[in-house]
């Protein structure tokens, strides 16, 4: 099974050595390397009702790849370890390889490494390597009062989408599509940090959440507006359907895998990016001037 | 609980910037890095009656850094992802953290990054980077006909302490620890590569099946000599106690997590190492000139 995962790929010119060793071996030219795992486990992270394998895969490899992109870092390399139960058809590991892979492609990055194990759930932990390209990380404490704060990327959509499927509608395969496999803004990653991001995280609790935690590490407080978050139309008509709150959705809503940032208050927002509020002394997330009541946005461990 | 993972542990001085944001960042001096990963399965690769959440931590660390110091590399840093069912007690995530950092502290390495989620079993995924130094790394492929076959570590030893657990017998606590918590030699790897080692693995399926993986990379045969793998006296004891063959543990016995290497003939063997036999031409792992009839070792995914 190993090797179906891995014959025939293409590997990017930064894998020294891919599969089939003890080990892989990349290069790194800046010097230094970014890195972060995930685990997503059948049930807690995703349905096999719900998504293809195909999108599972993608999903896995897209929600790594945000949080190295969230750095200012492009991703370069991943790692796959994958546990399976028994039973599982060879076409659904397959399946879940090739969106892996697909994903990876798209991000000009390579599977370096992986394991294959039995297991009872169907469990993905996934690492990526990224590459810096000789700039400082974004990391998410360094706003400053007075900053801009600004979004990259779909707010809400997959939150929509879920509920959709929960709602067992047929009516918003678009939104669906987006909780199934969420597109990061990955390039506006690397832009917002040339442009001079001080702070940057990728949206995958919540935008207040996410804000939250950004805060928190900063030592500031966030102040959002209602009007620069206005909900996309085809979410406001989901949620008149569905009976759920469009706003709700583009402020707790997790899992697009959007990017949000701050940026000096006269920097020029790179291309992509949405002013939403600015950076206040103080800690906590407001929208409106008003804390937001919310449960906080999504949890993987409750 | 990740706090209680992360808080109050040292960093090494290659941690630019440690857990808590959306990535960390490691300084790779050498300009490459290598990478490797590994999941583990409770029932499968671990049970909790049969060792302590704080030995299954370290086990999984060494079985990682094995595959590092196998390239000749040393581990500088480790990402663990972590599945827990919801009704685990705290005392073992913190004793199984524990374990995790004191084999990781062992080696002067840090824990990067992580995740935790809920799962239905105990699931341990760790992707381990490390550092070449400025050497070539060591693979699987170098071996050339002539050279000698040598063994750095304990061989058997595991498995030796698995048929004790199994047999439910007291009688060796030496070997049981050995089954629960391996002792990579882990500076005979580098040691090895300095040596001139021309090709490397370590023994986690058994030493036949470890050397056989060896043999196909490299397009060679592998003669080793039974009077140069004689058993330790404690395997031989532990064996006719229990009704076991201790060649037979040497031979195929997994997770002891030695090295094996392949040397130039006229090479001077750094401390730690042994030799076992030879590089022939041909193909396939032969003991004193029969092939090997056992199964081969032991197996994660059967």
């Amino acid at each position: 099974m190993i090797d179906r995962a891995v014959a025939g790929r293409v590997q990017p010119s930064s894998t020294l050595l891919g599969p089939g060793d003890d080990a892989a071996v990349v290069r790194v030219p800046d010097g230094r390397v970014v890195a972060s795992t995930d685990m997503l486990v059948q049930g807690r992270h995703f349905r096999l009702d719900w998504s293809s394998p195909e999108q599972i895969g993608r999903k896995a490899v897209a929600q790594n790849g945000a949080d190295i992109v969230s750095m200012g870092a492009w991703p370069t390399s991943f790692l796959v370890a994958l546990g399976c139960p028994a039973d599982t058809p060879v076409a659904v590991t397959d399946a879940l390889t090739d969106g892996i892979w697909s994903e990876v492609s798209e991000l000009g990055a390579g599977v370096i490494g992986g394991d294959m194990v039995q297991s009872e759930q169907l469990v993905i932990s996934i690492t990526v390597l990224g590459d810096l390209g000789g700039h400082e990380p974004v990391l998410r404490s360094g706003a400053q009062v007075g900053d801009q704060v600004a979004v990259a990327g779909r707010l809400g959509f997959s939150a929509a989408g879920l509920a959709a499927l929960r709602a067992e509608s047929a009516e918003f395969p678009e939104l669906v599509a987006a909780h199934q496999v969420p597109t990061p803004p990955y390039r506006c990653g690397p832009a917002a940090a040339r442009a001079g991001a001080t702070a940057m995280t990728d949206v995958s609790d919540g935008l207040v959440a996410d804000l939250g935690h950004l805060g928190v590490a900063s030592g500031v407080a966030v102040e959002l507006h209602a009007d620069l978050l206005d909900p996309d139309p085809r979410l406001r008509a989901a949620a008149a359907v569905l009976g759920a709150d469009a706003l709700d959705w583009v402020l707790t809503g997790g899992e697009d895998h959007a990017l949000a940032a701050t940026f000096p208050a006269d920097a020029a927002l790179p291309a992509g990016w949405a002013r939403i509020g600015e950076v206040r002394a103080g800690s906590g997330v407001r929208v409106d001037g008003c804390s937001w009541a919310g449960d906080g946005g999504w949890q993987s461990f409750s």
